[in-house]
Order: C-alpha cells, then sequence, then structure tokens
C-alpha cells in the first residue's frame, strides 16, 4: 500500500539553509548566478509536492502489480512510467549532471529532493539513478561517438542505463565474471557474449531504450579485475538523428520473483545469444599488460550507486517513521503507567512508543545529515575552484561512502521494523504502508556490493588511503569538533560520551594494527563488519550532535515562543538520545574487539551443519 | 518457496537424552511405564521424517497461494488439510496434552518434534496449538457439559480453537474490549454480541467445527480486565454424539492481507449480527464484586501460546540457518584473504560468512535450550509428585516465558536477516526458501502480546511475583552456576565473562530499584525492552555455557576421532561466541541504564512530525 505521509521538507531546508554552508557551492563558477539559498524552500516545497501528488500514487501498482515477464521480455508496471518522467522531465534528477544546464542545483539539493521520489515510490530508485550515473562516465571517459550518441540521452532521462556487472557464478568476486569482448573490424567496437543477472530494469517499458554499461573482458586480457573494460551495449542501436533503429542482441530470459521492489524488473541479461551483440568500449583497450580501465570506470558509477542505496534506505526509513507518528498519534490504546485509572490516550504517549519513536527519528536524521552532507562534500569536490580544497573533501567523501551504504541500509530496518512495531498487527498487514517499505528496504544491504564488501573498503583500503592521512584527516575532522565543543553548556554529558567513545574508536584502531602486526589478518575480516557500524555510531554522533549546537543556539535567538521551537527541540532530542543510547556501543565493540574471540575461525567446518 | 533443508534432530537428541534429566520426567505418575529416553532417537526421527515429506510440501502453496476469502467464508490453502491432520492424527501435537493417553509424550519432546513440523510449515502453527491449549482449559475449568463435549475433540485435533481477545479498538489495553455477554434462559448459556479482529484461522476449512475461547463482559460485571468472563463459541453446535448440527451465529467479514504466514487465515469475526450468537460460559459467572475469571483461565492458554511463539521463531530461524549453511558451502565465491592467489572457495571458508553463520547457530542454540528447558521445568511442574519441586519449576518456568517469547522472536528476525545477507542475491528472491521466513517471522514481535507488553510483564510483574522471591531463585541458578564452574579449564575467559554479565545485571536490577525509589516510575517503561534483552543474554549465557561444558567432557571422554566429535566442537564454538560476542551487551545496557537518558519523554510532542 502507498504511504500516507511521504515525509517533511523541514529537515532538509534546516540542512541546506542553516547546517550546511550551501552559499559556497552556489558561489562556485558552475552555480554561480543561478539559485540562491533563498529558493530552497520553493525547490523542496515543489518536490515533495511533486512527490506526493504524482509518483506516490503509482507505488501501489509497482508493488502489488510488479514487473511482468511476457513475451520475452520485462516490463515494469506501467504506473511507473508517468512517474519516471515527472521526476526526469521536471528536472528532479539526471538533468541536475548536465554541467551545460543553468537550472542545474547541485547535488546535496538534488539529493534531498530524491529523498521524497524514492520515498514515494522505491521501485524508481534504480532507473531514475542509471541515467545519471552513465552520463557522468560516458562524459569523462566515453568516445566522442559515445558521448554525442548518448549523454544528452541520458542527463534528459529519455533514455536510462544499466549497471551489469554480476553474473549467475560471479557476484561479490567480480574479477571471475566470465562475459567476453571479441574485436571486430570497427575500431571500439566488440562482439561482446556472456550473461549477467541481477541487472535492475534491463528491460523496463519506461524508456524507449536502455544502454547497458557492461564489464568484460577482452579476449586475452589479463586475469582479474584489472583486466576487465567497460563496454557500453545499447538495447537498440540508434541513428544520427538520435532515433531508435534496429534491436540489439541483448536478450532478457526471464525475471526473479522478490521479496520486495517488486516494481523494479530484476532481470537474467543475455548478450550476444545469436552472435551479434554489438558493444562499445569505453576508453582504451587493455595495453600490453593487458591491464583496463573497466573497474577505475564502473567505479566512478559504483560510488554513486552505493550512496544512492544508503539514500534509498534513508528515504524509506523516513516514510515508515512519518507513517508511524501519524499512526501513533492517531492510534488510541492504554492509559498512561503514571495514571492507570485516566483516560485512554495516544499511544504516543507511551514511554516504549516514545522510545521507538525516537530510535527512528535520531538514526534518519543521522543518515540524513551523513548522506547530504557527503554530497555538499561532492559538490565542492567537483566544483570549487580552490584545488585544495575540492581534494580534502573529495578524500572525505571517499572514506563516508562505504559507510552510508552499509551503515545507512542495515540500521534503515532495524528503523523500518520499529515502525512496524509501533503499528502492532497493523504493521504485519499490507493494507499500511509499513509491510511494503520493509520488504523493499532488505535489498539495501546487498546490492551494490554487499555490506561486508563495504566493510572491507571501510577497513582494508580507505584505512590506508594515502599512507593513511585520509583516513587521519577524517577522523580529526571528529577531534577537533570535540575537543572545540567539550565544555558546551547543556551538552557537557553528550560530549563526555564523545570523547569517550573516540577514545575506544581509537582504541579499535590501535587493536586492528596490533593484530595486524601479529599477523592475525584474518582479524580483519572478522570484525569488518563490526568496525564499520563503529565507524557510523561515531560520524553519526558528531555530526547529528553538530546539528543539535546549531538548534540549540537557534533556540537562544528565537525563544520557545517561536513556531520553529518544536524543530529545534526535536533536533536537540534526537541528538541526546543518539549519543546517549547508541554511541555508547563503541565500547563495547571495542571490549569485544580486543578479547578477540576467534571461535567462528576455529569451529570446524563440518559442525556448522550437524 | 519451501525450504531444502528442514532442521537436525542432533540438537534435540543432546538436550534430551545428555543436557536434561528427562529421566525424571519419565518416571512421574503420567509417563512411567511408557517411553524411555531409549526412544527418544526414534520418536525424533520419526518425527522429522514426517515433516519433511509430508508437512514441508505443503508450505509453498500456503504461502503463494495463501489463505483467501470467498463467498463470505475464509479458507486455508487446502495443501495445509492434510499436514495438519498428519501432524494430529500421528500425535505429534495435542494428543500430547490428554492426560490418559498412555502414548503421549513429555513437553520438551513435544516440543521438540514440533520444531520440525512448524519449522516446515509456519502457517500451521495457530492451527494446530489451538486446540491443545483449548483441551487443557476446558478440562481444568470447563463445566462437565463442555468437557464432555470439546475435550477429546480438541486432544485428538478433530476440531481445533481460536483465541479472541482484541477487537477493532483494543489490542494491548484487553480491558477495554467491548464484546458483550447477555444472560439466557438456560444456565451458563449467554447471548455474545461483538466483532473481534486478527483471529488465526477463525474459519480455515481444515477442521469441521472450531471453537472460539472469546473474552466478553457480561452486562454489569466490573470495567477493566478483572471484569471479564471467557466463552466458548462453537462455530457449529453439535449433538450429543459429536455431530455438527446448525452453524452459530458467528461470521468472517473479511481477512487480513499480511506481509507473511499467509496461509494462516488472520479474520475478522463478527459474533451475533443477527441476535442469535450463543455462548457457554467457562466456570462461574462473576460475583457481586463484578469480577470474573476470564482474563485468569485465558491466561493459561495465552502463557503456551507465548510460549508457542518464541518455539515459532525458533523453527523458522533454525531452517533458516539450516539453509544458509548448506548454501555456503555450495557457492563457490572468492578467494581467502590470506590466500588471495589460491583457487576460488566455497563461501563457508571466508571469515565473516562464518561470523555470520555462528551468529546464528549460537543464538539458535540459545533459543533451543531456553525453550526445550522451559518445557521440561513444566513437565516436572505439572507431573512431578515432588509438590515443592513442582511449584519451584513452575515459578522459573514462568519467568521465562517473556523472556522466551520476546527474546528469542526479536533475535530470530535478525538471524533470519542475516541467513538472508549470506545468501547475497539470491536471498531476496522467493526463489530460495529465506524471503519467506523473514517474512513470515515478523509476527511474532507483534502477536500474543507485543514485545513490549512482554518486557513490562517480566520487568513489573515476575520481578516483583511472590515479593521478589521467585526472581531471586530464577537469579541464583545462574549466580551458582557462574560461582560453581569458574575455574574450569579452557572455560577460564567466558567464566569471567559471565561473572562480570551478572554483576553488570545485578547493577541494572539496582539502578532499576533507584529509579523506582526516586519515583522515576517512567524510567522502567522507557529501559523495559532493553532490560528484557539483558537478561535473555545472561540467560542464554548460563543455558549455552552449561551445554559446552557437557560438551567439553563428552569430547573428553570420546576424543577428537569420534563421529560425535565436529558435534561438540560446535557446541563448544556456539557457546564461546555467544559468551564472548553477545552476552557483554549487557554492560553496555547497564552504562546507559545508569546514564538514564530521558530525550524520549522530554520531546515535545509536536517536534515528532515536523
Amino acid at each position: 500500500m502507498s504511504a500516507n505521509f511521504i515525509n517533511s521538507t523541514r529537515d532538509h531546508k534546516f540542512i541546506l539553509k542553516e547546517w550546511l554552508n550551501l552559499e559556497q557551492v552556489l558561489a562556485t563558477p558552475r552555480f554561480k548566478g543561478g539559485y540562491s539559498v533563498d529558493d530552497i524552500d520553493f525547490i523542496l516545497d515543489n518536490a515533495l509536492k511533486g512527490a506526493r501528488e504524482v509518483v506516490a500514487p503509482t507505488c501501489e501498482e509497482a508493488d502489488q502489480i510488479g514487473s511482468r515477464f511476457e513475451n520475452g521480455h520485462a516490463f515494469m508496471p506501467s504506473a511507473c512510467k508517468e512517474a519516471y518522467h515527472f521526476i526526469q522531465q521536471n528536472g528532479f534528477c539526471s538533468s541536475n549532471k548536465n554541467k551545460n544546464d543553468p537550472s542545474a542545483v547541485p547535488l546535496s539539493v538534488m539529493w534531498s529532493m530524491m529523498e521524497y521520489m524514492i520515498g514515494a515510490n522505491p521501485h524508481l530508485g534504480t532507473i531514475l539513478a542509471g541515467p545519471a550515473a552513465a552520463g557522468e562516465v560516458l562524459e569523462e571517459f566515453g568516445s566522442d561517438y559515445l558521448q554525442r550518441t548518448y549523454v544528452d540521452k541520458m542527463f534528459s532521462g529519455e533514455w536510462t542505463a544499466t549497471m551489469c556487472l554480476t553474473e549467475p557464478g560471479a557476484g561479490s568476486d567480480v574479477g571471475d565474471l566470465l562475459t567476453r569482448a571479441y574485436p571486430t573490424g570497427e575500431p571500439g567496437v566488440y562482439n561482446i557474449k556472456g550473461t549477467k543477472c541481477f541487472i535492475s530494469h534491463a528491460e523496463n517499458g519506461i524508456c524507449d531504450n536502455t544502454i547497458h554499461l557492461v564489464l568484460a573482458r577482452i579476449e586475452g586480457a589479463a586475469p582479474g579485475t584489472k583486466g576487465l573494460s567497460l563496454f557500453v551495449i545499447p538495447q537498440f542501436f540508434s541513428d544520427e538523428d538520435g532515433h531508435i533503429t534496429e534491436p540489439n542482441d541483448v536478450s532478457v530470459s526471464g525475471i526473479e520473483h522478490k521479496l520486495g521492489l517488486k516494481g523494479n524488473a530484476t532481470c537474467v541479461l543475455n548478450f550476444g545469444e545469436e552472435g551479434k551483440c554489438k558493444g562499445w568500449l569505453v576508453g582504451d583497450p587493455p595495453g600490453e599488460d593487458g591491464v583496463g580501465a573497466g573497474m577505475k570506470q564502473m567505479f566512478k558509477v559504483m560510488n554513486e550507486e552505493r550512496l544512492m542505496t544508503g539514500h534509498a534506505a534513508l528515504s524509506l526509513a523516513a516514510v515508515a517513521y512519518h507513517n508511524a507518528v501519524a499512526y501513533s498519534q492517531e492510534r488510541i490504546q492504554g492509559r498512561p503507567l503514571t495514571d492507570p485509572k485516566g483516560e485512554r490516550v495516544p499511544i504516543l504517549q507511551h514511554e516504549d512508543v516514545r522510545r521507538m519513536l525516537l530510535f527512528q527519528k535520531s538514526h534518519i536524521e543521522v543518515f540524513r545529515a551523513m548522506i547530504i552532507n557527503n554530497f555538499y562534500l561532492l559538490d565542492l569536490a567537483y566544483n570549487s575552484p580552490d584545488k585544495n580544497l575540492a581534494r580534502y573533501c573529495a578524500n572525505l567523501a571517499e572514506v563516508n561512502i562505504p559507510i552510508i551504504k552499509a551503515y545507512c541500509s542495515d540500521m534503515a530496518i532495524e528503523c523500518i521494523s520499529t515502525a512496524m512495531q509501533c503499528y502492532g498487527g497493523y504493521g504485519f498487514s499490507e493494507e499500511y504502508p509499513i509491510a511494503e517499505l520493509y520488504r523493499d528496504c532488505r535489498i539495501y544491504p546487498i546490492w551494490e556490493g554487499t555490506n561486508y564488501i563495504q566493510a572491507m573498503d571501510l577497513v582494508g583500503r580507505k584505512f590506508t588511503l594515502g599512507k593513511g592521512q585520509v583516513f587521519a584527516d577524517w577522523l580529526k575532522e571528529i577531534t577537533d569538533f570535540v575537543n572545540k565543543n567539550e565544555g558546551t553548556n547543556g551538552f557537557e554529558r553528550e560530549f563526555a560520551l564523545m570523547a569517550e567513545a573516540l577514545q575506544n574508536y581509537q582504541g579499535i584502531l590501535a587493536t586492528l594494527g596490533n593484530y595486524i602486526g601479529e599477523n592475525k589478518i584474518s582479524m580483519m575480516p572478522l570484525f569488518a563488519t563490526r568496525i564499520l557500524h563503529a565507524t557510523g555510531k561515531l560520524l553519526g554522533g558528531k555530526l547529528i550532535l553538530d546539528q543539535a549546537l546549531l538548534a540549540q543556539s537557534k533556540i537562544n535567538q528565537l525563544g520557545s515562543e517561536h513556531f520553529d521551537y518544536a524543530f529545534y527541540n526535536g533536533k536537540i532530542a534526537a541528538a541526546r538520545f543518539y549519543v546517549r543510547n547508541i554511541v555508547p556501543e563503541i565500547g563495547t565493540t571495542l571490549s569485544i574487539f580486543k578479547d578477540g574471540d576467534t571461535s567462528a575461525l576455529d569451529i570446524m567446518e563440518e559442525a556448522f551443519l550437524v
């Protein structure tokens, strides 16, 4: 069932207008002379209106009817078509990636608007994100032909794009994929042969054409990920005028019957079953060392998709939360424990319901702070004329990406499950909005690199990037924040807990270093997931507490009679809840990590299934 | 999709034959001369065979076709009919409640077998448990007429029974229900008027008759729960020979469209729409004080249903785990981190997959230990001629019930979600068994009293039962265990952690006492859920470590060449993992509880939805 309440713009306005320094982005050459911060209210309100009125009504069909596979072709539900084109034509998504579009908004603004769109219909997530990401890749790495043929179609969203990595026998280990590319007489054009699976919206019935970004190995290239190249494989060929002509030799052999996101057709995709699949190489072929540029190019897309995954998790959790609050305000049930003979009250007044709601609210605000702040960092990274600042922001964002993907998606599931608990028996009913969100959200910890892959990216790669300087800078942001504010009136306890958390977190890093020094390498993968979660809590505590300090200063200025008082009061409560109830778990992670139990490594393999 | 692997009997054999003193139960007058411990292997193997061969194949239809509502009547899928009667006729369920049946087995044995049945088809859970519980209630409290008419039909499972508490306007606050009973000329017979909702299998098409155990208020009785009475309202009347005659005035007006357990028809049930609904009072009507016996009688059933809920959560988590292990053994993906140039390996060899599997295994063994041990306590409580022992065991079981219901159901969801993560993208596919388990399991934290209701039952009621002596005895079992074994060779670390956990747990109790002493009553409901979880971890740590000590002594006897070595090795690994990775979280609960954040109480109501 589609949700009754799709979000509110208030927290985004706080983030974009009050918390982040959006002026700095809007003053860069790309955005100068365009929108100002004063336009944010209208931009967000307008987007929310569109999400509620046009997009949200399409969600029920997307879930209940779902995608279908008929006569060898896959189709998304027809309701999705209108919603997709509405979003694209109104400039809420991929057109913002077009550097030549004067009406484009920064990423931090675009993804604020997209929270409403994805929350209103999660089934559209990948088909919207695909062309935005593909356009950028082709703009950066594509040949003149590829740019001329596809970039505008991508940015306008007229055509969409997929990412094809996974194969039936190769998921997390991309380097073992079997899809092959054979040179043809035509330079840059290859004959492709292979099968990909779990390909979102590979056929969709929404766009006239879909281009597949496909990782494949050119015959003779090096083994493993380094030998891979990236290809553009269009569903239909097209002429110089941008009209589609003949179909390529690409076919869908079936779609998945899934737990959720049923409107998103998840396809098995065959390239070259008739030996006639043409693919265009992106960039140069592998040199004599056999090393292709495919993984690096694909990671340009992949990083965006990982952020998008955390963002989708946020979007769904936010909708679940808003509905749970509304339900809790309306549902009359039970009497206050402190007044057992009194009148029955809305369940929002019960302590445990308030705990469950504040658990959700604080997590969602942490997710949103992480994600919009990260897009803000990317706005500066991509657009700031100050190259040092740009590089610094790009580096912080690099560290944040696996945290956002994994922490937000894992915790969003807990948030949505908590929203369901607020509803009681009605939560389990598909007539209310939570059940679908609970199903849809469960893919996010799995796709675009499982959350373990993210954890290893953080612990194995991001911790050591630039000889560790990148992560040192990342951590210094938090240390500086805590040091600078530790005596703040009214937040003494929160900063004491953050200081303790920082010390514990540094203990985790030191413990990891010790294990590696002792050559106990397996301790890294064994604890990576838990370290990532501890990292998420540390970052989350910093961001939400930073917001609370701002909220407090607003309250000090405006007083408690101001209409915005409740909003700022809620920001402070969410920060206190998070720092005092969630952040202390970092200490547990440290003590368990130091204890260093290896039973999961030691147990006999046969013992798992006796 | 129905699961490929339905469990194994090995851990139940360990529990029943090696860990618990089942001889003590089998030597009681009720069971003496019947089965011996040597029969356990056959009993369990036979049950597992039936579950696999007869019951499991019916699960897919139950989920995929689901229940239907046609021409004003609800039906469970027809496949369920055969499975239901197979289970009942083969003595796996309600016949074991019949004290006159010489082939009956103890509850601890019955619920071991039922783990396979419920795991094989969770949709059958309530329809199987209903008559078992109702038969006992009527045997204890029912009039001669009710006993004569219904008890045998219940124990044989020929007819089934429901529990009707919830109404559209009264769920957790049962005392506010609106269903009314009006005396008729006939003694003990009432005219019933009201609507109940979320009634599992109220109509089912499986049994020829269903009797509804209905809480209602006799006109003039006291308000609140204390004025309620319990009624038997049959779907069909029957004659002296046990043949059904006319239908009663009871109708189903619809069934829920649910997230899971779709085969279980969840009905809205109307009594007396035509003014002709007859209900038979169980026990005596309220006296002059207006106090009825309904809640007390219903709680006889309710306690069993709560145990059954924890048991169902265990059953589903166990199936998910067994399938995840089998998948992880077969799925070849990636190379060892410590041998990146080596061969690709089954994912079971990856550290994080092993962590995820051992997380599941250790939790499942904790759930099973809690549950089967609790049925063992009830076996002694109901059957031991030693009245002191019987009372002592009944008291321990009373404390355990809310822990089993809430801790097992909350954590089973995490276990199943973890099993899904082991599968990667295939986990999200309904073609594999995890997706359905993930959906089905989500009801257990909600029904039979939400997990918050359980937490308040523990903290508000069980902590203070018998002036606190009952809980003091419960806790002493754990203290004695830790004190007795703390120096055990090879388990020094585990017992040190248990001793620390005990101290932290006592800190939680003391903190709760302090808050109550300071009249901060709201701290109890605010932290009740977390205290229940801490209690679950403490009990779980004790039980699984006790099993590990036994497993170690078996290894010492049998050596590492014995075919059972892997099983015992796994028991020890599971205990170590649980005690070293999960039990320490009790310390975090203490420090957060002591910190005593009240932001969820302080936040302005309006702030939740800005």
